[in-house]
């Protein structure tokens, strides 16, 4: 016979811990262990912060961080790898003080970099195991169940840990806001949490917005957007069930507004936009020009909000938005993605991951797989930037491959990818400013009053590893002049 | 270098089939193994009799049903039983012809039954793999994103499959309403689904209420749902946080009633109703006396409709809501279930697996779930049913043990299990109509005008398992008088 429940009229026991050491010694946390965070709260992120710091007082070492991304606000860690407490990053994301501790070959272990579909890729199919998966909730209650909805630091959807939370070998929340049971509404279900810790702060909602979420004004930029906007207009995509994703630039949300312009003169009704989403792109979704919003993270409070009372502006996983394992991720049903660049070169491929001189200051995020993805890849970029020209004869690192990308749009013109014929043919017949991507990288040269510095020749301090996990390049430390 | 994308202004592939037997194909189906099918289109469910009849077709034998429940529309199955296409079931709850059937010995191998709680741990933990999943999706998108909420046949939440998808081989979605990428709002996500069928009709969405859904409203009814709702308002649980589950028969609901008055009389607000959803339970939402819904499974159309237009009325899978390898599932926050039985013995023993005579009508579902989960359990019964004792010495055959039960009522008085002296003290302080099961038994058997046909002792046809896997009894053949 089992044994009956524990019938009682008084408390029951729930999940929740009273600090973060103890959630070290019940999950059975060794040195060397991989732990996973996500990047919902951006810049306003105090969760990373907080738990290594934790860790570090418990003494624990050689750990393997696996973030999606990381931000200025991560600069902290810097001293925790440096003591050996970290011993390991994989990131799709990583900017501000770490990257460039990495350039300067801080760690002994080249870092990871894998693109938000690779990432999810690499934890399902068992490449990347997690051992514990630190899940930062905005509000929570006894049992796990965890809303990102709700409480101090709303962040909206939780589209990256819910991949973590699948099949991390446990799963531990924290959060600022223990709420009574059941949270509502319920992002991440109680049956994928093991415990529960409160801190006494997430984060920053202000954070979340770290960037620009609003189009851009000024007459360059403008520019590039129309362009951008003209090429999706000429394509013969923009139709019924058109779909899009842009990035929270304001040369990406200007040419939304333009694309928006052209669907409502074609009373045109797309299917949805995908990424991180922001007030813009909700804007979009209230006004009709899309029937539905896919949202792997909330890029302002905006769309918080949003997602919190719209059913049609739904959450996904990395998984889903972006795996290259799915059988067709939300990326393989894109229409249009339009993306930015650090450096372009004459082959078309893209670097986001290292600026001129090859300083790490960012990854792929979702570029690599958007770009893969979507029938029409577009690049905006400006010809230059600090001095630098950023159409160059060979991208300093690469992260989107030329064959991916089918056309960049620069304030001097547009270049088609030579292996897009059709599609050159269609924006030369509509009278679009188009040019060779050797005359851009001519006209870049040009209004450079600095050269790309050579690719720095040190040891390797990471390896980029494309969606399906074959390197793809990797990026070397930096010698100091 | 990795390949490119294929970039292309046309089509590009999805996960559609053309027929059911394209995805015996695609997923490698083989004789011997474990399909599974969930049950929210009920007795209006079309989809299992289509699929098997396919099967059937395209010549496979011995496949081991993992069903969740089965009703009297699923007679057909008959059939492929004794043509040896099914050679096995698992089930949660057999109704109607087929559990007639296997009472009668038409399988050789004894069927499982489980809990629902029981099924999502044997499911999560490896110890029943399933190949092929199929999941009923009142609608679909061709990547498949599947929804309960909308589609000529919506059924609402999609608890039960959330648990196969996770870990099945392969999982095969089968609609009659395929709509434009992305279907809104999606239930299961594409990443989940390998493919996509249409068939002509997924079932009757009349089929889903097939129980009743509205209070009773007979005296003796009435007087055992008073007496239920007076135990809980005696117990000390009825205060602000109160969750509650009931099934969605007439007592329960009326009993949901009762306690509902009580609640606003003193002026308390619930934290949860769970289980199986009704309208009535959506307007107990509504009227402010719960905070939310946790819901596996729609019982009727406003429960659907409430599901779509309210995010405080929350899907849970059947891991999330009754599993015993969860941590604590929602079944373990219940404060009272009021649950139905078969037969109640002198031990609280509850039957509601077979009736009088042996026969297989039922099984668990949540019962035993819901039992051993919350602080309060109580069972509410008829003395007799066709004539028939249902307070009896010995249970024919055990589904949820005694020591999960509290208490027992009738409409000739209540008992309280002797291991709940507390309870026992409260309630006859409340004055409530307190009486031992014995003397409830002695009752019943006068009351009645048969007596309980011996337990059969014919070969086993099932064996019904516990929560956590151990076999708490068997069910034997019937042999013709």
């Amino acid at each position: 016979m089992p044994e009956g429940a524990i019938h009682t009229l008084g408390r029951r026991p729930d999940k929740c811990l009273t600090s973060l050491s103890d959630a070290v010694a019940a999950t059975d946390l060794k040195d060397g262990a991989t732990i996973s965070f996500h990047h919902h709260l951006r810049n306003g992120d105090a969760v990373i912060n907080t738990v290594v710091a934790m860790l570090a007082k418990a003494g624990l070492r050689d750990l393997h961080l696996a973030v999606t991304s990381l931000f200025p606000v991560h600069a902290p860690l810097i001293e925790h790898i440096q003591s050996g407490v970290i011993g390991r990053i994989s990131a799709s994301f990583i900017s501000g003080p770490v990257g460039e501790a990495i350039s300067r070959g801080i760690l002994d272990d080249p870092v990871t970099l894998r693109s938000h579909g690779g990432r999810a890729r690499a934890i399902d199919l068992g490449e990347m195991p997690i051992d514990l998966a630190f899940v930062a909730a905005p509000a929570a209650d006894e049992m796990g169940n965890l809303s990102g909805r709700t409480g101090r630091a709303p962040c909206g959807t939780l589209g990256y840990p819910m991949v973590d939370v699948e099949s991390a070998r446990y799963v531990v929340a924290v959060t600022d806001t223990l709420a009574p049971f059941p949270v509502t509404p319920i992002d991440i279900a109680q049956d994928k949490v093991d415990f529960v810790v409160v801190i006494p702060s997430i984060g920053d909602p202000d954070g979340i917005a770290s960037g620009a979420t609003t189009p851009a004004t000024d007459a360059l930029s403008l520019g590039i957007a129309e362009n951008t906007a003209a090429v999706i207009a000429a394509s013969g995509l923009l139709e019924d069930g058109f779909s899009f994703q842009t990035g929270a630039g304001g040369i990406s949300l200007a040419t939304a507004a333009a694309v928006g312009r052209e669907m409502r003169a074609r009373n045109i009704t797309g299917s949805f936009a995908c990424g991180g989403i922001t007030g813009f792109h909700v804007d979009m979704l209230e006004s009709g020009l899309f029937r539905a919003l896919m949202d792997v993270q909330c890029f302002d409070l905006a769309a918080v909000s949003s997602y919190s009372r719209n059913a049609n502006h739904m959450a996904m996983s990395a998984s889903a938005y972006a795996g290259p394992h799915v059988g067709g991720a939300v990326v393989d049903r894109l229409s249009a993605v339009v993306l930015g660049a650090a450096e372009v070169d004459v082959d078309f491929n893209v670097n986001v991951t290292t600026r001129a001189g090859g300083v790490l200051i960012g990854g792929s995020g979702g570029h690599a797989d958007a770009a893969q993805g979507a029938q029409l890849t577009l690049i905006t970029t400006r010809l230059t930037a600090a001095g630098f020209p950023k159409i160059v004869p060979k991208v300093t690192t690469l992260t989107t491959p030329g064959q991916s990308v089918d056309v960049v749009v620069t304030e001097a013109g547009l270049a088609v990818n030579p292996a897009r014929a059709e599609l050159y043919d269609r924006l030369v017949s509509a009278g679009l400013p188009v040019v060779s991507v050797h005359d851009l990288a001519a006209m870049a040269a040009q209004a450079a009053d600095k050269q790309v510095p050579p690719r720095p020749k040190g040891p390797v301090v990471a390896v980029s590893e494309y969606r399906d996990g074959t390197v793809i390049d990797e990026i070397r430390r930096i010698d100091e002049a």
